[in-house]
Formats: structure tokens, C-alpha cells, sequence
């Protein structure tokens, strides 16, 4: 194919007019195979008439109004929960996925919202929780919730991942969620760390803040003060209600972009310094052994990346004909520009269509829409963000970073089609 | 106060260098009175000495990764929660209300989305779960659920809002949400309700689609062609998950902007046709006696209102100071264009800062830094829509709508905020 015909192509397949036309003939086809294999059609016979099907749940009241208080997902729902390893040796250092083949969207639930804990959950009571802003500022202050909640607020819509979504070198999972489930996204209320700071007074030579959580591994570690300058929030609500014990009830520190430990959860200290601490969570771990031997430290950023979610590993399409290619794209840097869809293996690409609205370092919802022919079919997502960057391949990756790194792995991923419709992961 | 000197003062109150300079001071001073009443600073003696107070908490793991395959909040937010009314009669056909002055930003989380049922809350199995499409169409058609998610896809953040909200005539309650927590936001994803009519074909004639719920009501509205071919969707995912049984799981109607229970839950029946139906709820219910003794029926579109959730009833300011002032925003008819807060009885008004990015028919949160001195203030919002519209005073609508209206009270809501920080209903 000549570089004039891919992109008409790809025109031609992003047109929404000629999406509707073809699309439509094509689920019809869809669906007139689906009601052939199944029942017979309604015919109606006066205004009034119900179908005759009326359904046992039509024919008595439901459930009385406020069964819940706190509501919770149908029970027909109740396998999408968080992705759980089983037998791990144990739990208080461990993490859970989010579901995202289940999900649909940008916003993640709560119930839903991925776990990454190095000591546990503590829980704590927010009447007595305290943070503490001292170190290289003219005033060392103490604060209560109530204090936090007196600052002016802001909320965002940002994303989470953790560093190691998924593990460079670990065997690679069966489903979006194995893969890259540690990542979640969700409107978070809270304070501008800039406003915090200032109200501390900021001395010369304030280079980093260290910020330390109140869990049993005083999880701690060192930010950049330009960040904490820049977008940086102290954050105590997410999708509106206050955030879930799992997230750092009732308090937490949110670097939209920065990989998921340094948003550091039960936020209890923050020391301004010159220099940054070297703890534990900077330098025995989220830290990669480059190939001559150096270490690649302090990797704040979460590169663009983006992975197809539907259909994806352990869905099975039950027959060929019109379906929505549907994922999420996401960058530390920005925006995402762009979702480059390919279902031929990486031969060619189509441009997805971007859900507004688009947002900074949240996720990004794409999709586009696809004829399966019935035949096996490799497909996958590129991202490129607002600042240029494209999302690599793993080839590309492991040839600059080299086989002993672990974190930061944003290669494209790759789902595999059967011919009998089941997906599975292709570089498995 | 000339115009001059009222737009002078509304420019100085929305500068944002001048907010910070006056608020951090503003701060600085509660912060240092709420410290002085409480606990010592902690000094630092070393960089990696941890402040003296380490909690209980610390002290050993917390709570295993995983213990909640389905996340819940934390127990000290236990009162957040639905907000049902006591001693109804009965719970079948009733309301309850989301907690509106517990929550940031303007995400609804799914467990704290009103409800509004007429025949209680079916328990409905998807693959059962049928939606037929008949009347004035080429080819008349029965989905699935899997059908219907075959569909090419979108996502849209809008509000829902009962139509009582609150009740024209009744007694005023006391808090945000006795008021008007008949109003939510969500992330809904679906499929474009005019790609489905597009797939069955519309007949000449086609003027209305009459949409009926497989509740034990089987709650029935008539909705103009025009809405449905424009941005009407059908929507199985909520905030990312599916459906709650209380919002319609497993399909529901979403018509961006209408009366709330025009949004039909458990959708089994779209018929198009001619007329509307003149079911039960577009005649004995949601319909108005206006003065003149005609009925205001079929009264879509929410119009444009707001409230303060914080402060707002119920709370209480515990010492003069920097408050921010907090609320949300929304119509029926597109974007939020302005919201003006007054802390003077409604003599003065001032521009809020509205939370980016602002949506279509979607919450907006609106915030105000104040300052107050300790006496009695009556605060209110007042906000404009893109249609230029304006939220009318309770007396404005009184004289249009007369004294037996009950549906669509969009009026400005006061709160009085006593010299001993008190929050209460100032039209109660």
C-alpha cells in the first residue's frame, strides 16, 4: 500500500458519515444473524399492549427504595471485582488490579480503583491524623483535616499507575487487567501543595519534599520541587466522596503523572530539604539496572501508553461481522494526541476516534470500528502524547533499556484473534 | 455601590494573584489559631528522625491487600450515605437523595446516586433482559444485551435530577440535600439512541418514541423524535461499571438535561410513534396547574439552578476566618456560562471560579473565596447557562408559575449563617 492510499484509508475508516452508513449495514447484519438464532419477533396489536414476554420482574414489586444506603453493584456483576494474585506469601506488600476489560469510560469506581501497599492499610481515624510541613520553610506547621479542608480546593481528573504496570521481565498475563490493571483513574478534590508551601514560607536552597505516609512502612519518598510547585495537590476526596482507606484515607499526595508510589498514601510528614533522601522506595526498589551498569533512578514520569481493552485476552467473539475496538491511552507527559489502531499485526494503522473530553494525564478513551472477517487477526494500540512521543514497541524498548530493567515498561501490546473468536495475549 | 465600583469589587475578589496574597494570609491567621488551641510543634532534630507523635497506626501492618474484592469507604465515613426519608408509608414508590454537602467536585459516586422508584428496584438477569423496537420503523427489532453492547459506543458526564428537586410546595428541609439531592453526575457510557432508530429504520410520521421500564410499574414517557435523534443515549455503564439496579441495570434511557424520570430504568420497550402516549406520569404526575387553570405538561428541561454545598445547613463554621465558599452548578440547556455567589442577602454579587473543564449538561462546581467576620451572613449562587439564562429568586417564579405548581422549583437557595457559625435553610 502506498503512503497516499493508507491515508485514505485511514479517511475513509474515520469519516463519521461513512462510519454510520457501513456500520449500520454492518450490525444490522449482526443482528439480524443474532435474532435469526433466537426468538420470534413481538408483533404489536394495540398502543397499550405490552410484548407478551412480560418478565417475571414486571410482575410484583422490586426492592423497597434504600434497601442500601450504600448501594453496591448488581449481583449479576459479581465477578468484576479487583484482580487478586492468589497464593501470594502474604498481602501487606503486595497489589490488586483494576478490571479494565469490565470497564467502560474513563473513570474508574472506587470499589474498583487498583491497590499497591507496602505495609498495609492502616486505618485512621481523620480526627486524629496530622501532617507536618517542617525542613527548609519559615514557619514549620502542623495540620489537622479541618486545616486542610480550609485551604481552597480544586479537583482534577488524573490518572494512576503504579511503576511496574506490568513487570518488564515477569511472565505476561492473561488478560488487560494481568497486564496492565494497576492503573486507574478518577476525579480527585484537594489543596494545590503550592498553596501548602507558601503558606509555610519556602527558604533558599528548598530543592525536594520528602513525603512520608502514615502506614506501617512510613512509606517515603523524595519529590522534585518544581512538581510540587507545579501541579501537585494534597488530595482527601476521589469521585467525589472522601478517598477509600485503600487510597490513602484521609489524606494523600498527588503527582498527576508520577508513578504510583511516589502519590503517597495516609500522607503524614512533608520535610523540605536540599537534597533527596535515598530511601528505600528510590533506591532498592522502582529503580531499573541499565545494561552498562548504571541505575536508572528517580523515573518520575509514566511514559504515553495505551492498550485495547475490548475486545482483549479472555473475551471470545461468538461470531465474525461488526465490532467496536475500544482502550484507554494515557501519558505523565500531558494529553494524548493520538491512538493508532492496527488489526493486521503492525502492517498498517487506522487513527481511533478520541472521546472528549481529552484531558492531562488522565485516561484517554478510544475506539474504532472494526469488520472481523472470521479470521485470526493481531490487534493493538499506539498512543502519542502532546509532546510528540510515541508509544514503542517492546523491541524498541528493551533495545534502549536493555533485559535487567523492571519498571516503566510501556510497550505496545499485542491481543491475538483465533479463528474461533477467542483473544489471547499475542507476545505471551 | 455604583456598577463601577461593583464590578471593580467582583474583579478584585476573582484576581487570582490578589486571592492568593489575601487568602494565604487570610489562612495564616486561622492556621496559627487553630494551632495555638492545640497541640505543640514538633521539632526536627534529625532528617531522618520521624515526628514524635508516631500513631497507633504505624506501629504494626494494616489490613491485607485484597481484603475487599470490592472496595467500601472507611468506617469513619459511615454516615455519608444515602439520605432516605423516615416513616414513609411505603418504600416502593419513593426517593432518596444523595448526600450533596459530604461531597467534592462533581462526581457522584455510584453507592450515593439518588434514587427515584414507582415500583421498586427489579432484580433483572441481563441475559434475559430484552429491548424491543416496534411502531413506526421499517423493521421492527428485539436486542439483547449483547446486541445492544455490539453498538459503537460513547461516554458523556451528565447530570440526572428529579423533577420535584425540591418539591414546589412542600417544607423546606434543612440541608443541601434534603433541598435538592435529588441530583446527581455520572460518567454514562452507551450507544447513540439515533444509531439504534437509524438500524430499524424511522417511518414518515415518526414525531415520538414512547420508552417503558421493565419495573413493576412499567414506567412509561413519551419523548419528542427531536431528542432522540440529537444527543439521546442508551446507556449500560455508570462511572465505569455497569449499571446500578437502582439506575436501570442492565439498560436504562438517558436524555442529557430532561426530568429525571423520563431517563426510563430497566428499558424493555421503545415503540415510535405519533403521539405521545399520555401515560400515568405525563398526567396525574409531572404536570403542573398553572393560575389560569391550564395544566404545564410535558416540561422537559431542567433549568439552570445552583446551590452552596459548603457552607450549606446543617454545618457549622467553628471560628471567623477564610471559608471557601462551594457549590455546583447545572442546566438542562447546555454548558454553565457564569455563577455569582452573594454573602450579603443577595445586595452584592460576586463571579465564581468555575472547576474546568465544564461540561454540557454536567455538574459544574463553582468556588468563591470568602472571608468571614463572624456575623450573621445570608450566602447564596445564582447561576447563567449558555442560553443566557438566569436562575430566577423563589419570588420570580412564584409570580410566572403561581402557587400550584410542584415540578421544576429551579429558585435561588439561601443559607443563614448565624453569628455562632450555624448554618441554616434562610427560607425555611
Amino acid at each position: 500500500m502506498t503512503t497516499r492510499q493508507a491515508k485514505d484509508s485511514v479517511r475513509r475508516a474515520t469519516s463519521r458519515r461513512r462510519f454510520l452508513r457501513d456500520g449500520s449495514a454492518l450490525v444490522g447484519g449482526a443482528l439480524a444473524g443474532s435474532l435469526a438464532g433466537g426468538e420470534a419477533m413481538a408483533a404489536e396489536t394495540s398502543a397499550d399492549n405490552l410484548p407478551p414476554n412480560v418478565p417475571e420482574w414486571m410482575k410484583s414489586p422490586g426492592d423497597p427504595m434504600g434497601s442500601q444506603l450504600y448501594g453496591t453493584p448488581s449481583p449479576f456483576e459479581k465477578n468484576v471485582v479487583k484482580n487478586i494474585p492468589k497464593n501470594l506469601k502474604q498481602y501487606i506488600s503486595a497489589s490488586g488490579r483494576t478490571p479494565l476489560q469490565d470497564l467502560d469510560g474513563i473513570i474508574t469506581p472506587n470499589g474498583l480503583f487498583y491497590e499497591r501497599h507496602h505495609g498495609g492499610v492502616p486505618t485512621i481515624d481523620p480526627a486524629q491524623h496530622r501532617l507536618m510541613l517542617h525542613g527548609l520553610v519559615d514557619r514549620p506547621l502542623i495540620f489537622t483535616m479541618d486545616d486542610i479542608r480550609r485551604f481552597p480546593s480544586q479537583s482534577r481528573i488524573h490518572f494512576l499507575e503504579c511503576s511496574g504496570n506490568p513487570a518488564y521481565t515477569k511472565p505476561y498475563g492473561k488478560t488487560a487487567s494481568d497486564l496492565v490493571g494497576l492503573l486507574s483513574c478518577a476525579e480527585w478534590t484537594g489543596v494545590s501543595l503550592k498553596l501548602v508551601l507558601q503558606e509555610a514560607g519556602l527558604q533558599a536552597g528548598a530543592k525536594w519534599v520528602i513525603a512520608e505516609g502514615a502506614d506501617a512502612a512510613a512509606l517515603t519518598r523524595s519529590v522534585p520541587i518544581e512538581k510540587c510547585l507545579d501541579d501537585a495537590m494534597l488530595v482527601y476526596s476521589q469521585n467525589g466522596e472522601r478517598l477509600r482507606p485503600q487510597q490513602g484515607y484521609p489524606l494523600r499526595l498527588l503527582l498527576p503523572g508520577f508513578e504510583g508510589n511516589m502519590n503517597v498514601k495516609w500522607l503524614r510528614r512533608l520535610r523540605v530539604a536540599a537534597e533527596p533522601t535515598y530511601s528505600r522506595e528510590e533506591t532498592s526498589k522502582y529503580t531499573d539496572l541499565m545494561v552498562d551498569g548504571t541505575a536508572r533512578e528517580f523515573t518520575f514520569y509514566m511514559e504515553a501508553k495505551s492498550i485495547i481493552t475490548r475486545p482483549s485476552g479472555g473475551q471470545r467473539l461468538d461470531a465474525p461481522g461488526f465490532r467496536e475496538i475500544s482502550g484507554i491511552a494515557w501519558s505523565g507527559h500531558g494529553k494524548i494526541k493520538q491512538v493508532d489502531v492496527s488489526v493486521d499485526g503492525g502492517k498498517s494503522w487506522q487513527e481511533a476516534q478520541l472521546q472528549e473530553p481529552v484531558l492531562t494525564r488522565a485516561l484517554t478513551r478510544f475506539r474504532l470500528p472494526w469488520h472481523w472477517d472470521g479470521k485470526t487477526a493481531v490487534i493493538q494500540s499506539r498512543a502519542t502524547d502532546e509532546t510528540g512521543y510515541v508509544q514503542p514497541t517492546l523491541a524498541e524498548l528493551l533495545g534502549v533499556r536493555g533485559l535487567n530493567s523492571f519498571y516503566h515498561n510501556n510497550a505496545i501490546w499485542p491481543w491475538l484473534v483465533a479463528a474461533n473468536g477467542e483473544v489471547t495475549n499475542a507476545a505471551a
